[in-house]
């Protein structure tokens, strides 16, 4: 085993704990800069991707557009009602070619509510592209967030 | 520390995200391979574990009974109208010796039904022993699977 | 990348992984050594932390204080009736200064009740400052406990 791999890991794995945290910690404002300004941004269920649909619940195909739907949320207001609580596993990479590393992570999220309601709000799978920007930092060109649950919250508007 | 910790736990963690995805991604055929031939998989909880009861719930004692429970699993048919979602924790080392490694790790272990309901399904703790086979690829001489709860859906079959 | 990173990430998360077993192995006994002689441990939440408020829900400022509360415990015998299993993300290490490394680290705890009923008890981060001993052994200096919801079970004794 190469030490490369478990640097990939780590580099994969530190992406994932930013990314987790920006949400938990309601610092939303945050979330886009953990992509390049081209990127995929897809919330989808596992039934849509068995059949093949590609239209997902939530689509942005660009840093701006995750800024702009930051703002709604803002200013919806919806957010400041409830928080989240990601646990993450490990990346899994699938491969990696020319800078480009796909890979899969399971996740959880835990809402709790005002009240301190507590349920277990979603669990899934991140298929991931990530590669470096000039700068070697890394950031993700694609995020598909497939949701095991095909039952949705119709107020779905937080990142998962 | 030596960088070779740092690469076993890596190993074992990958080792884990495998069975986990395995099993998750409904692959269960692929499920048996992360096993020696000669292999024990077991699931019992600590209870039975603390009055040290041999019997568990399930017992496999090679790769082939693997895969007939495998084969078992899809003339019944009972997978199919619910998934799973393994989130599992750091693989700890308890001990290393002539090539064969002890590990546990902890689990939680999410279903979803076909209509959509999430529930806590299972958590615990795996006892691992593992060594590498002529190949050098890491695999299972032993996974005993203690569960937390004594409580037990009557349909458990899927591999945890 | 520097190796010291994945280093440090790998003996802070071997810390979190024992600190875990201590508790759900119901080793509680164990659980005051992953700590200094002089040390802070806090429960608290997100909402106190947010309002700038100090006082916790538990508070100890010594490991002989944590060992009190293990003994308290045992007598009080509340724990016997119900287990817990922690699963822990991968910690982010906020920085590093003189020898002590902050980090904070999502966690889950589940509890199973001696039925076997199980529910999700917690959830939050932990924040955390960590050092040698003189012996080169990582312990914590401080674990201040966040959880996300304000809602308490009046009985909660155990360390999270």
């Amino acid at each position: 085993m190469a030490m490369t791999e478990v640097e990939t890991l780590f580099r994969l794995a530190t992406l994932n704990t930013n990314y987790a945290n920006c949400i938990d910690a309601d610092r939303l404002e945050d979330w886009p800069s953990l992509f390049h300004e081209r990127c995929i941004y897809k919330i989808t269920t596992a039934e849509n991707q068995r059949r093949g649909y590609a239209a997902g619940i939530v689509f942005a195909d660009s840093r701006a557009m995750l800024t702009d739907r930051v703002a709604a949320l803002r200013e919806a207001n919806i957010y400041e009602r409830q928080s989240y609580r990601h646990i993450v596993g490990l990346p899994a990479v699938r491969h990696s070619e020319a800078g480009e590393i796909a890979a899969q992570t399971a996740f959880l999220v835990v809402r709790i509510m005002h009240d301190g309601r507590m349920d277990l709000f979603a669990t899934g799978v991140y298929l991931d592209r990530v590669s470096d920007d000039p700068d070697g930092k890394l950031r993700f060109a694609e995020r598909t967030v497939v949701c095991d649950s095909s039952r949705f919250d119709t107020l779905l508007a937080i990142p998962l």
